[in-house]
């Protein structure tokens, strides 16, 4: 076998939920998109349903089918896009619940589904997805009236704890949301550990599932183990990979491993990273290719048969460092490629 | 709908591999690993079969399993990685042709499927896959026995014409198989455009298919489009996007869009992105989120319903390099969200 395999925890991903609802002084969602941070939504979707999770949040409504197909009725599947133009049937067949983010959005989604569940979302300054605090005042009375599910906001520095923006969101989504009759939420994973009052009826933690920053405590949820396709010997001055950037300095012995960027594991990673034989760190060298990755296994003293580049240490934040990103992205890049395990 | 669309013309893709078939002097095979470099093995495989391709190549049996699926009996589906352990019934029964890297895979491959189709790969310096010259050596008789329908070479340099590494590789692959009575190929893509002493009895485009660097005539094969999800008018000093880091300094209309770094459009291209309406270019604004970017659509004077990031003009390897990286990884990267559609 010549592809590496993503070991998913799911038994993690639901102590970390619990950590995270632990922390919440409200209902804990949990969110899904991006195929559960690229873990497998349909998995990762039965496992937080099991463990108690009702409320779901994805960013499209295909990605609202995908995980209403893998939790049958009940649960509340919100869609964080909003009421897209040509989604109607699918919200109303599949009983999804859209966060409405303009006035556009509202108008579509009571003409065409009046009575259907939503949540509106409130702009308080990130100024990506939701109404302007001035179109909600002219809404919100209309909106009020139509009893919306949840009203929302999403804050843009929360995994920065002292930047002033989030005091700033925090006054603006208080000072909209006065006296409404309906149920709110404004913290994502970073929002939970800002505290209680970041709280309000919901919160809706995403990375921190998966064993991302900012939540420190988080489990590592997702690992993955590369099989070695051949082992060699170099002298000094040969060279490795791709434009020959890397060249002995000493008699090496080089193994091959069989993932490259095309399994997400970035090229900007570079040659900065390690990967592990048990707690054996070995250099990676050269540079990633699409399939392929050359390891200096010299000081191990044996040939393994694979060796993990994302494991209990070397976290999916370590590798966001070394490609010069963050955890997030390396979650969603994984790829189709893995021999998927999942551990429950 | 909140997905973008991922358009992938077949046509191009076939009229890329005629032009690369037209500049080898030699038979001419197709790379497809890693999904079709993410574009679908099993529709880009089945064009290009369609087109005359007798022999194509992917890295991993997996790989070869789903390739054989699309194309049924007949095309030869040779394995890069080899023939690995544990992989023995799926090239008997579905007919690969594993490249044999090492002495070890040798061995099991006679000992485990004698008679049965391989290739030889020799390392003739990236020190990536492959028999050591000194290894061939002593191997060479008895492999030439066995009738290799295959001896390979891959070169580390081919991208720069004139890196010396390109004419000491073909030094060394003709001096290994001298004489030898097997079929021989080096070139992939930049081999090809290197000239016919680097193209023996098949070349191996890839990334030259699919309308990536280095084959510089290479038509686009992949176009990405991406749904407004709003628009919004944004007062000077106003920010966008995590962490705040972009600022209005004029009155601004941002439209926010329905793709991110999951949907492989990589965080690192950071805002010195451009998205276009038509031919006008608006300038992607603030950070890429997971499933969102900023766009400033001001001197639109519109708003649009959707805007391209791939385009005809706006090409992979131009993706590619405000990411930092290269056009291949932009392609393998694209994933599993789009809604695909296939022009052929």
């Amino acid at each position: 076998m010549a592809t590496a395999t993503l070991s998913i925890d799911l038994a993690a991903l639901v102590r970390n939920w619990k950590a995270l609802d632990a922390k919440s002084s409200s209902e804990t969602a949990a969110v899904v998109k991006a195929d559960g941070y690229g873990l497998g939504v349909q998995r990762v979707g039965r496992s937080l349903a099991n463990a108690g999770v009702r409320k779901f949040f994805v960013a499209a409504t295909e990605e609202g089918a995908d995980l209403r197909a893998a939790l049958g009725p009940g649960p509340e599947i919100n869609i964080f896009s909003g009421h897209m133009s040509g989604d109607t049937d699918m919200i109303h067949d599949l009983q999804l619940t859209p966060m409405i983010n303009s006035i556009d959005q509202l108008l579509r989604h009571v003409e065409s589904l009046p009575g259907h569940d939503f949540g509106i979302q409130i702009d308080t300054g990130m100024n990506r997805l939701g109404m302007e605090p001035a179109e909600w005042a002219a809404l919100r009375d209309v909106a009020e009236k139509q009893k919306p599910s949840l009203v929302m906001s999403h804050l843009a520095c929360a995994d920065e704890p002292d930047h002033p923006m989030n005091a700033q969101q925090l006054k603006v989504f208080k000072e909209v949301t006065a006296g409404l009759d309906a149920p709110r939420s404004l913290a994502a994973t970073g929002g939970i550990l800002l505290g209680p009052d970041y709280h309000f009826d919901v919160t809706r933690p995403g990375v921190g599932l998966y064993g991302g920053f900012p939540f420190a405590d988080a489990e590592p949820v997702a690992q993955v183990a590369i099989p070695v396709i051949q082992c060699r010997d170099l002298e000094v001055g040969e060279t490795v990979g791709y434009s020959n950037t890397w060249t002995a300095q000493r008699p090496t012995r080089v193994a091959t491993i069989a993932a490259g960027y095309a399994d997400g594991l970035l090229r900007a990673m570079g040659s900065d990273m390690q990967v592990y034989h048990g707690s054996t760190a070995c250099p990676v060298i050269g540079r990633i290719s699409m399939d392929m990755i050359g390891v200096d296994i010299t000081d191990l003293g044996e040939d393994p048969r694979e060796l993990g580049i994302l494991t209990a240490d070397q976290t999916v934040d370590v590798l966001a460092d070394a490609a010069g990103t963050i955890g997030y992205e390396i979650l969603t890049s994984l790829g189709n490629r893995y021999n998927r395990r999942y551990i429950s």
